[in-house]
């Protein structure tokens, strides 16, 4: 694929930071410029961006690509912030890198207006629960499915530039309706976070809380792993995708109530139907 | 330590077969039989076990240690049992490995008699969601936490060969009461298998649940990852500790809609603060 002369990366924090890395790793971009007062520095010193723009004016200026991810709310704001849309070159492809599509979607659409054709709305599958450019790896998208959900006013070129972009980084590309792809990630991705987080409180803050630090097996630490996320982050995406959410709540609420209720009621029949419902499903993971 | 000329291991799935593996690996044993109706020749092809007893009797006659690595119901059922009392040797040492502690004391309470001095019980921290003499690994213990649960009648011989046992495979002793055992892994254990259990049917039965095992990441993965555990056995588990797994229950679900009520109001602040009460104490894991 042709080499970007510039790519700009809005928000050098775990994610950002790695495509940036992932770029320069693979020669995909002459210059990679990055805009992030908390982490543009740390991001540079660490390989994952040539320069650190002093503005979001300077980072866009002449921009082949830009990729905005900062969290959620912030991308949201700046889509819909007539500063960016006036940075950006009529050529200039677009994309974001938010765990909700929806509201970004929507935000592009009332905020880029005659860029809005250079969106394309992207969501890779990788991350981790750690935060900031020392969490970056270059090969975090190798391998990773990257969702893209392009709306009906996509210019063909963007999305084929997008498109491209991950698949060069070694993503497997899905295209999907937005509204989809937050139903399906409430379910597996924001409400279980949520469920991680709750169960990290409830051993966390019980009185137990010390000898549950010493004494826990494999399994509390998997459950509860994404529950050392960082809160703000995941209170953003979990208020963004609020609808979506809620319905997976109550989804896992039903499962958990059948469980409990089982077993308060010491029905032992019942109870292994409840915990095989989603156990075979699983065990095909 | 001392070789024992026999060792009896009652159960030989992964636990059972890991240990059996682990003492056979060091040369803790000088002949390791095994007694499992349905994974007892599947142990001794993987080379956990040296011997197949036909019988209990035939496993424990002549034994120097006993242990007993069959699911929770069946190794309470055992210790209540007449044949078992009988056919232990006066200074046979028995212990134990299920992942409840209260109630498999008290079945040895009742069912062991003269024998209960030598009965030590005890739960290792290890195992995984795979069953099965296939799932063994040798060096299973090796680095886990042993929680020793001796009760006021134990013989301190008995005890200090279960404990030193332990230690020659690897583990890392702890003596722990059993009530303040069976409430600690109802928090850190049982009650965090449910919720693995309850996500997974959650997403697993859901309309979505196709997409979902396509496009999932880690997060989903991890925290449904003990979802897949074998529903019978945990069941056996959450029922065998039910009061605690109760108490667990209810501390997480305060938790949970603590979240969930924040989401539904749209509480930024609260739903920060929700997912932060655990998070911290998550990351020091």
């Amino acid at each position: 694929m042709t080499v970007f002369p510039k790519v700009a990366i809005v928000g050098t924090g775990a994610v950002g930071a790695s495509v940036g890395g992932g770029l320069r790793a693979r020669g995909l971009a002459r210059e990679v410029w990055g805009f992030d007062p908390a982490n543009g520095e740390a991001a540079r010193s660490a390989g994952a961006i040539d320069r650190v723009a002093a503005s979001l004016a300077e980072a866009l200026d002449g921009a082949d690509l830009v990729l905005l991810a900062a969290p959620v709310p912030v991308n949201r704001a700046l889509l819909g912030d007539a500063a960016l849309r006036e940075a950006l070159g009529p050529r200039t492809v677009l994309t974001d890198v938010s765990s909700t599509k929806a509201s970004v979607v929507a935000a592009a659409r009332s905020g880029l207006g005659a860029r809005l054709g250079r969106f394309v709305a992207s969501h890779p599958i990788a991350g981790s629960d750690r935060a900031g450019p020392a969490a970056a790896r270059a090969d975090l998208i190798a391998g990773a499915h990257v969702i893209v959900c392009p709306t009906e006013d996509c210019d063909a070129d963007a999305l084929a530039t997008v498109e491209s972009t991950w698949a060069a980084l070694g993503g497997r590309v899905a295209r999907m309706d937005a509204a989809h792809h937050d139903r399906l990630f409430a379910e597996v991705s924001h409400w279980p976070h949520a469920v991680a987080f709750a169960l990290s409180a409830s051993v966390g803050c019980g009185p137990l809380a010390d000898d549950a630090r010493r004494y826990h097996g494999a399994g509390l630490r998997d459950t509860t792993r994404v529950g050392g996320s960082p809160p703000e982050l995941w209170a953003g995406i979990l208020l963004d995708n609020r609808e979506a959410s809620l319905a997976a709540a109550a989804a896992f609420r039903v499962e958990l109530e059948r469980i409990e209720h089982a077993l308060a009621e010491g029905d032992r029949d019942a109870l292994i139907e409840a915990l095989a419902r989603g156990a075979t499903w699983r065990t095909t993971l």
